[in-house]
């Protein structure tokens, strides 16, 4: 069956035309403002930010509004936008006080090729022109879409989403988390950017609330199998595979659902939330396969 | 002459108005996301913006907006969203990495009070809800305008304004400023919020373009007379009057316009910046004064 490999080499298509549009972004002219923004900043942003990604969230955006039509095109500023989320996301989670990580995608992580400060900087610039990509005529012509997209996303990557996740991730090395707290942890943490990517796409898409609602499981269960992998990856991928330290979480006792289930609960649970996931898009014909498959590379990924 | 004193008691009120309009919105319910905000971060959030702050960017929203028969209530939205901007900033800016402050207005800013990375996240959730705040309908019932806020404030706070500003400051620090780069500098550093938040009032009001370039000058000039009055207070003013270590700037060195020009010319200086903030609002009749005392105030401060 070729189908995975297909997949893959799409995402991977993407992604590279998705760094274009990424790369025109982070410029000084692109980050509007009454100043013109220091060297150095742009330059941790573009480090934080054009460092080979899989371009996962961004893909699931412009895949969910590609379901009413949108083209990639017309999708890029909201895919974008999710993107400068998730990469100001980790440049501020690898910082010393937070995760101190040294390697991202076998890379220098921002604070490390530059400074602390920086990459403080660099990661709320990144934050804050994610708004913008959001807020300006070319996101979408009808400003109450816009207006709508910029609520959700600050839904999803705020305190009660991705910010309040990594602040209960903190809290839980300190020990006492139950296995739902890891979950609600999780939820929010990883769960509710990605849940937030679908419902842009959605949302640009003008989607019935029927449809937002199906789309909002899928990327919800799809957000949950993303992070079941990536738990079941950190304890058994090689650290070359991943680009980063591998094994970290469980070094530190880092509580996770694999370490309070197992490996083998963790793998089946995982394929119930794939299950779960392709449930959701029953009322979506072909058009919505790359979805599906999208869900099912979560599950399957190699790092 | 009593004026001066009408003016601070006015302004307290409205600082007192403010901080019960804060309060509402920093609270688990206020901060929607799809899971539940966790306790710390947002006693973090409230910390470090519950603290006694004076209100100035706020209360130049509302006086701005008011121009335009805007009433206070109808402004208090984008007002709040201003100043969750410049509270993030003040969290992120006295971090170890950053300007490394453990007092803030006669507090142990938030990183004392809590710990780094409870101060980043925090920072960066209230970054993340002033934009939540501006996208919401109880902001404008008109999207148009919500989204030109949102485009607004990211101009004023993101890399070619206040964040990239406070780039410039650190790279300043190192040496070779010359004095314009100095002025450039602080326009974006403190300047861009401040001439933002004049903007965002305009914005509300409906204002014409020559309104709109009219505050605009006098939001550029008010933030420069701000940012000079604590370059010169920095040099003379207590640290107990200021609630935080003054001479600060002075012992480390750092390039101040004052450092550079004098004492004396610095207050020439700031003379002729407030006679240009006020010469901007020419076209307005008497509902422009309570601006015209604040323009006036910013240079007269004692804090």
């Amino acid at each position: 069956m070729s189908e995975p490999e297909d997949f893959a080499a799409r995402l991977d298509r993407f992604a590279t035309r998705f760094a274009t549009a990424l790369d025109a972004q982070l410029t000084a002219e692109a980050l509007v403002g009454p100043g013109t923004p220091p060297e150095r900043l742009v330059a941790a942003m573009r480090h934080g930010a054009l460092n080979g990604g899989k371009r996962l969230r961004p893909f699931l955006t412009v895949e969910a509004a590609g379901l009413f039509g949108v083209t990639e095109t017309e999708a890029m500023p909201a895919a974008l936008a999710v993107e400068f989320i998730h990469c100001y996301s980790l440049i501020h989670d690898d910082l010393p006080a937070m995760d101190d990580d040294d390697l991202r995608r076998g890379q220098p992580t921002v604070h490390r090729a530059y400074d602390e400060a920086t990459a403080i900087l660099a990661g709320d610039a990144l934050l804050t022109h994610a708004f913008g990509l959001l807020a300006k005529k070319a996101c979408h012509s009808d400003p109450a879409i816009r207006a709508a997209l910029v609520a959700e996303l600050v839904a999803g990557s705020g305190g009660g989403g991705m910010a309040g996740g990594q602040m209960r991730d903190l809290e839980g090395e300190k020990g006492g988390f139950t296995t739902n707290d890891i979950a609600e942890m999780q939820q929010m943490k990883t769960g509710a950017l990605i849940r937030s990517a679908v419902r842009l796409g959605a949302l640009l898409g003008g989607a019935s609330l029927d449809q937002l609602k199906a789309l909002t499981t899928f990327g919800e269960e799809a957000g949950h199998a993303f992070q079941l992998a990536d738990d079941i990856l950190d304890l058994t991928a090689s650290s070359e595979a991943m680009g980063k330290a591998t094994g970290k979480d469980h070094q530190r006792q880092k509580p996770t659902l694999v370490s309070r289930i197992g490996l083998d609960a963790a793998r089946r649970h995982l394929g119930d939330t794939v299950h779960h996931a392709l449930s959701a898009l029953m009322m979506f014909g072909p058009e919505a396969d790359t979805l599906r498959q999208t869900a099912r590379y979560f599950a399957e990924r190699e790092n």
